[in-house]
């Protein structure tokens, strides 16, 4: 099993990298193949009008788009990591999120097929105190998933208010860590009918 | 530790009762003292007009909230099952939530003092097939649960079309019991500055 | 056009009357028939376990669900007014509303049949300073409305902090009055195709 | 009063400028000075790693967010026009929005002073039939001003399928028009004590 970890944030070496690199650890820890892209290194357009594409019959933009959708496409298990910014995802993984349309408007019914049952989990890490602070974030993110009929395995989210926290957590780092172990003793979930949370603390004492 | 279930169905041997019995069973597995309150036992009033009350110095409904109050503050934790009724928790349930305030109007500092910190989880079945479907009640119940303080330790929600579907669902059995068992691992979780989330299925296969 | 309005507070002489008086009376002003009734004069009890219904053939509960029932059935648009009790409606309301189940039970078509397209609308007051402590009852009616296919056609909510503030307050009754008298004109909504929202504020200075 | 119209779609031509037009014209029936913006046109790039900037003391940003920025700064009202892509805002506007962080860091008091109290509207298109379907972004958008004080006069949300629909639809302009008029009528609302909500449809039939 392939999995591909996004990190939407525009810093490489903060907390979102931090959840994601663990959960690709707990994943190759189980065997898994990983890879980790930074959407900060690629370039990536947001949406135009599709007008004159259509007219073209493919997308006219020229950027990086079509390598990372066919890194997702070719991926079991995509790991959706993103900061919560103002309520809501990083501006890059929006952009990228948007950009499936281009595949839809040429090519719907391929496009869901290959997108339908796809394993996917959320990463987020956010500075607010509270985690009711990423639910926009998550309802978007889970509503385009139960769009696209993919099969969401899980979610991580912690609260990190500084620069780096999340590599000093290791109560959070233990949890993404088995998020992705759990990857790969996941089959197949399709659609889920069940959901199992557990609630953490930095100053948890766990016995 | 003790743990508390309240069954706030109007059915007492459906799927809400089967969740919370499987955690109170887990919990007892790892040596917790539980007990079960069936809500539609008790006669609980809504809450009226307080100018009365606060004439007479007391709450003047003649029935069973406090003593369910007394056994939910002299708990260390207490687990919130409810079904989703039309996207929130049932009449019962809010009729017993509403009626905090009958205590907060007469001592809200000692009464914050007593909630604060105490842990509580959510057993949530719904018929609804996507989980989206529960996520007003959950807000609802989780910004209670903030807004009071209190320690939520996680949550189980599961779809369950048919009467008594969850106690032909292994799967999410299995899930309660672990998380009821994870509560006495749980010495203090306090505010939770994370949460991770496994999502399942009646069909998942796990290796 | 006959309009119903809720009041489903327990205190029968505070904001939520004022807001749903309000609003009859600005539908008075076009001529509509209106009634106010007030749920804490009702008793209306909880759903139970419906199978002992279901075996006799009908709800075995004695009380006046029904004719409140009947009554919404008989209205042409109907206020739901509640306040904002720990981020939902009030137990009465929701006990009212966990009812209709009742009626599906027996007659799911003919009871669908009869609400839709139903005119409602929201009459919400909280203590909460911030509009969003509305959130979760909202979407929570809001997805009951769509459920059933009724035709919401307005809303208007409060923050108020005191007891009987929004008698006091100008801006939020004159709302209150406009959005009443605006059912008279709005002869059919079916399903919104859109919605126009005015924030005001009592500190509000309007030309 | 000076209005200035964000049109966040990649098509220029599009639903959200109809609406954003509308209210552009509603609000110049009434003498007001408007200007529109397509995000379109402007080069604006995703936030990045601020260290860097941290340390030069200045964004180092090449593009024109500075001066986007100043045009907001220099409004009175700003209407934020985007379509609901994804269950959230475009990229594009996302990104703008990203961007106000890079003042927040370098002059967050001023910043704050300069937002406090700006009056905004939300004017929403979406593909979605439910008005439903524009929640996430709605709340995304509205926590948003909230955490800058900014003062919500409205906001205006369709239903538009096909390209150009709201174009078509007299109704939606109409209720964009007056939503635009009214900005000149509201003198300050400062924080909204409450919200009328008018549904409509285009097959509303009004007398």
């Amino acid at each position: 099993m392939k999995v591909l970890g996004l990190v939407g944030s525009g810093r490489k070496d903060g907390n979102t990298n931090t959840l994601v690199e663990k959960m690709l650890e707990g994943g190759r820890s189980k065997g898994l193949e990983t890879k980790k892209v930074f959407l900060a290194d690629l370039h990536i357009e947001p949406i135009g009008d599709c007008v004159a594409c259509r007219r073209a019959g493919k997308c006219s933009k020229q950027d990086e788009f079509d390598s990372l959708m066919d890194e997702v496409l070719d991926s079991d298990c995509v790991i959706f990591g993103t900061p919560v910014y103002w309520y809501g995802p990083s501006a890059q993984m929006k952009a990228f999120i948007d950009r499936w349309v281009c595949r839809m408007h040429f090519d719907e019914e391929g496009f869901r097929a290959k997108m339908k049952g796809k394993k996917c989990v959320l990463a987020v890490p956010h500075q607010d105190e509270k985690l009711s602070g990423a639910k926009y974030l998550l309802g978007m993110m889970e509503q385009t998933f139960e769009f696209m009929d993919m099969a969401l395995v899980g979610k991580i989210q912690t609260t990190a208010w500084r620069r780096r926290e999340v590599s000093q957590d290791e109560v959070a780092q233990r949890h993404a860590f088995e998020l992705g172990a759990r990857l790969a003793e996941v089959e197949a979930i399709k659609e889920a009918s069940g959901s199992v949370t557990f609630n953490f603390s930095k100053r948890l004492i766990e016995r």
